[in-house]
């Protein structure tokens, strides 16, 4: 490989001749061989530094420390890197400096030598039209861009991407919810048969879980919104001009269209991620809701033959390489290995939010990477399991009202007619001796076939259905 | 010990013949012989049964199912529980069955054989004036109760102990951010010298974080305020008169004073307990808040002469069994074990929350076990924190004063003076060399004294105080 | 209340009239409002101070820096604390200083105070026969006293309650495994039907898992065999005379009956307690294993009528406060509960266990309450599951035989014989069509009668029983 | 795009003309559209599939059921995936089935067709010389290959990362604990000032975290020796030949190098990965070690003039964007984040791994992707942190000895001579009143600066150094 000769403050570095990067971004790679192929920072992350360098940019030229030229210049390149045409110029790993500062540099040393050869000029060349630091770092820091970042790329996701997906997953499930209403089914609490319900009604719970958890997501929005940029090192915000943060928040909500304000309080906003932790726990809140719905529905579909069989999901492709014909509720295990995924992702975020100290968190990197990977596994998991599982389920009847029909627990309607503990020994009788529930109760004589009748209907024991 | 015998529906069962529980309660306390003597069901959760019991009674009254004089009699036992007077009437723990269907009968059998005592009767008499389960447990089913004694409790919880114990602490350091808000210290980042900020500053970012623990707390309430009752066995309301629901829910938000109301979707209620996930996702951005502040108060007060020793805090008592005179940050040591419990505890919650199955979440007690246990260490933890350590929180300005007048990153400063590039080689110039900053800028050339006097002022450098 | 006065080195304290315990231990009370209800100390680390504080005294006997009058009288003090007669002596909570030195001051302030009445001197003497620090504690500091606390209390309890509570469940499944051999009953994948097993070839897998646990367990005890004691305060042994280490760990390995020995390296001895991460790892793997075992254990008795139902077990108690009659699988949801707590406790574990700092971790009190938690947890949890549940579990031969007969999974057998293609079209039609596989089988023209009476036997399906 | 028709037991797909895999792999990258960008099926495992599938080709064909040249073939192709030739044709995501049926098949249809190839077929041809069932995957279900792979893919990782990356760290920890054994240093508990001891012995502390930590690892190779392969289907071993299993896990031992047998218990081997729990909790054993490991080494270097500053760290890069001349314990910083996302990884796979029914446990990918990345970022990062920080760590004597000439802790010595009330009242008087501990003990007339300097000797209390 060729090369060219990049300095940064501490010397001089060989860097592929025809990358864009340079000494700081060179210096990473070969100090951070860390999972090089698996691990590279998000790109979201990267595209959230374009909306902020931009931001950033304009902010300085109209706060008049930035020529427009040079301003101008750098929304293109932000421009580029937003449209991923520059993707390959990011190589470093989310295993770096805590503070993210070798990303920050990364960015810089991109936009300024991309600038630099947008404008004319060649990477060669010893000194270049856009300074890394000097322009495009300028009345910034790593400690105020980095979580700046991070709060662009988390919001992002949730709204492009995990909100959506447990919407369009809701409601289906919704619709399903409606269409079986008068589904009437077995109950099952402990495992074990209990009251009838309806299969809407069941199916109405999943949608109240998802309703409340997207509450939980949008509840933590506003913690999000906030931006560090302005506080610069360490909060205080040196070395940026006067009205700059309030400034340059507005430009970057108005680039991505989305509601971000300064923070106001900047030391917090470099020291701690609480953010993070809170909008991931909303998360993992979701994680939990999904992990109930589809082992529920991997349980209703279970069969076919010798398991609950009261639903119908889909067959999307063959299940074994053994056992032929067989068919599994492959989406319902992605979902629930995501879900895994997602309470285990939450720790990591935990632990790496409480390690702050003093001026600076130093789990950035940690921090974003589980949560982005977490928003983005919970978005795509709703819509493939919606898509490729949820929109098929169908239920089966005539199982269903075997369940029904058989069920021992539809004596509970008579706790308010012969009282607890006879409608106890009914059931009781009827399990030992596998009888029905009526002759049991007529045999017992605690009641006439007409009055089991007129008192014991599945279909008045299930409430009212909306 | 003497026996009287008590029934259920399973048959006889010896209890000890003076205490007000009967055969279920009994055969708990044989059947899960499980950490006894150190998990009893939280009392917390009791005294929620009691609150919710009274108001079933006075609904089911209302509602004309319940006379008037049982009503009255379980209110009455109520207000005994809620009082602290029958606490050794409730033996069982934790791990008992998943639905805590065992404590609610514990709850049931206490208030109708007390009832029945305090209405003239003896315990050894078989037929009883209150009936555990068609007086006292009417229109109710444990899968109801439980979950809403949970949320009760943890309401409660959070409002009567959790927040006023953050608050509380928040006050205080807000209190000192003001005090300190000219004190002028190094900042610190990535353990290293930075640039400076006043010490009353680096506290904000203490009491923002709070701020938004709270808020993020709070915003969790409106899920707890839904209460399950009214859902009976699966979440239809089987057995429950009409209009119960609301009625029982306003009854128990008048008994208890908070604003709770009746869950829109009972299937959820039941079947999952994301409101206790969510609520306890914010109790643990709090304990990561906790960690970070407390790690940095006592670092900041470390030493006391080969430490950072730039805060005093209070000494309590003897820190060591073998150094003499030596002080210990023991409060900042039991709020970040605290913090850590509450790591754990969440992850206990998320898989409980996880692991609901059909009609009903089936590990409630290991749910609000870990949600109480997180809640009450929390608030207390704060209180001790506050109370012990906080208060007497003062500067040590002469290390602090050293701290800055050494620091090199006020280079940082030159920035816009000369460029980051030559202010980089008079820090590393000074740090090589061991110089101050101003003699090696001066050396280099860069800068005259004057220019260095006017230029690095560290009470410029922290930006505006407020 | 009336009180006594006690000194210690920063003054005077108040302490109720009749307690053994002394002035720092009474700080200890004030300083530390932290669920003082429901957060004491372990009694099994008090008890595990007795043996090493006798274990001290008569090694400095030995080593002649104690006399034998005190060594004597220390030891019989500590006897009295191993008989519990003096447990209400320590009130003292697990929030305290994160070295346990409050707890280790308080068994000496019991010791010497007890010691000095015991030899006829009054709680109110100005000067007591035996010195809290100078005598009970010689040799000793908190930072090595309190981690060698932790390693009895934790091998006592997984040899004495965790691993006989594992092998008992152990041996009952073992014995079911052997009893159920012959059972062939459907196999389940995904959920779905899958391939005949038998049902003691199931259990068989639960025992392998138990074996392999317990395995593990007994892999960590060599780590927990080390003690610190002998580190003294920084672990170089400073204050301690020569020969001590060995020779007190020799005393401990005789007074516990435990294979302990002096720590080879001190300095991680104090500073972390990777065997305490290490053992509890050992531990939550047991605990997924119990939770999987407890899992399929409800399932496969779930029912009665509309669910799995291929085995009984013991019904304990009524299982629902509304639904006479029904019988849940409790035991089960208890073990399953004691899972996810074991669960969460690893993580409190982890965090503590991680931030050490320098020469001592702060987090013992908090590491120790989780660890001795989960290792009581399972003991006490398998002894119930087992006697309650295990012990009973029987084969519901009718429900499984029809399981098998209606099986489309036995066309496995033919994938050998036709290939898997052909085989998964006969289930796949058969299936669609609601045929048995033999029928659909000829009707396809793929093999004769004969031939699938010959090729499709369940028992032949089930590979070799042992 | 061009095509070609594929076809499975569910019908015709069409699949890039161009590529090796067929119909099922098809099928699964359109259902599982789950970051497909960033979760692929690791490499590793693709890899383990090389020598499972080759291994069972060679017992298939010894025990009868497969021609020699279908076997040859099969291994040529094999070797090709091990040589990372086909890298490009394993297109899955680790959010698939969780039997990882999908990979197994992936694994099936890349050697059936690319053999197919080899041997002078063409990719369109509609019968191919290979049928990726009956022959690549014969005498094998996904059930019992995909953990087979998880176990060779976690034992190889741990053997040729994760174990060698420890070990280097720890060898160049121990050189450096040897050769800073005399450089006598001020002990820190609770971050507070204790009794001396040497920086040598402070990293000999280290060093046996290490190597227990190495120990506990390889405690575990035992379990994850055991293959699942011959289990087939449910763990009966169903369409296996006679001795398949055993001679199999020979094959796969001789083409690893690595000491596999066949599981005694094929059941658990199927239905549960405790293994894979097991051999994770040491990993997060060794997370937690490195945690505390990190975290000193950044707070020892913390400066360089307002910290601690006891040890030089190399300058890697330059630390700051914004702060000229910063530098920053960086490789600290990736190393602690690792630590944290173990931390949370682990937390995946217990929850994966207690999720488990019946006769399969279906979180296997999320298990081993989270094993595997655990295990990976420990064995890097554990050599970058050598090589770039720890091989360059050296003493900072002067401020080392200016730390211990100051400290007060030296009264320690003390204790024997004068007894612990009079030392802590030096030490307190001392703090108090800021003088030197030699000429407060003299003015408080406690012993005469001969007795002083003879008895507070630094280097006289450390210990014994070896």
């Amino acid at each position: 490989m060729q090369y060219r000769i990049e300095k940064d403050t501490m010397g001089e570095v060989q860097v592929p001749i025809d990358v864009y990067w340079g000494a700081q971004t060179q210096r990473s790679i070969e100090n951070f061989k860390i999972a090089q192929d698996i691990n590279k920072m998000p790109k979201e992350i990267i595209r959230a530094f374009a909306y902020l360098k931009h931001g950033a940019a304009l902010t300085n030229h109209e706060l008049g420390v930035l020529p427009k030229e040079k301003a101008d210049l750098i929304g293109t390149v932000c421009q580029e890197i937003l449209e991923g045409k520059l993707d390959d110029q990011f190589p470093l790993v989310v295993w770096q400096t805590g503070s993210g500062t070798q990303s920050n540099m990364n960015c810089n040393e991109v936009i300024a030598y991309r600038g630099h050869v947008l404008q004319g000029g060649e990477l060669g060349d010893k000194t270049k039209f856009l300074h890394p630091n000097d322009d495009v770092n300028k009345s910034q820091s790593s400690n105020d861009t980095f979580p700046t970042a991070m709060h662009i790329a988390a919001y992002k996701m949730l709204i492009g991407v995990t909100i959506p997906g447990i919407e369009k997953l809701r409601n289906t499930l919704a619709e399903k919810s409606k269409a079986f209403m008068e589904v009437v089914k077995i109950g099952r609490t402990h495992f074990m048969d209990a009251t009838p319900l309806t299969l809407g009604q069941e199916f109405s719970g999943y949608v109240s879980q998802l309703d409340h958890g997207l509450k939980a997501i949008k509840n933590t929005l506003s913690h999000l919104s906030e931006l560090a940029l302005g506080g610069t090192a360490v909060g205080t915000g040196i070395n940026t001009p006067q009205g700059y943060s309030e400034s340059v928040a507005k430009h970057i909500a108005s680039l991505t269209g989305l509601p971000f304000v300064t923070a106001e309080n900047k030391f917090e906003a470099l020291a701690a991620h609480d953010a993070i932790v809170e909008a991931h726990g909303a998360l993992k809140t979701v994680a939990v809701s999904l992990m109930k719905i589809a082992n529920d529905i991997r349980m209703l579909s279970s069969g076919p033959r010798s398991g609950i069989g009261e639903i119908f999901i889909p067959d999307n492709e063959p299940g074994s390489s053994i056992m032929p014909g067989k068919v599994n509720p492959t989406q319902c295990e992605a979902l629930t290995m995501i879900a895994a995924q997602v309470m285990g992702n939450d720790v990591a975020i935990n632990v790496g939010g409480a390690m702050g100290h003093f001026e600076l968190n130093v789990f950035k990197p940690v921090m974003i990477y589980n949560f982005l990977h977490s928003a983005r596994l919970i978005g795509d998991g709703c819509v493939s399991f919606n898509d490729k599982c949820a929109v098929g389920i169908e239920p089966l009847k005539e199982n269903i009202k075997k369940h029904v029909d058989n069920s021992l627990m539809l004596v509970t309607a008579l706790n308010t007619k012969i009282g607890y503990y006879k409608a106890a020994e009914i059931a009781q009788t009827a399990h030992k001796n596998g009888g029905t529930l009526k002759e049991t109760a007529i045999k017992l004589g605690y009641l006439t076939a007409e009055e089991f009748d007129a008192w014991v209907k599945p279909e008045d024991m299930v409430g009212s259905l909306k």
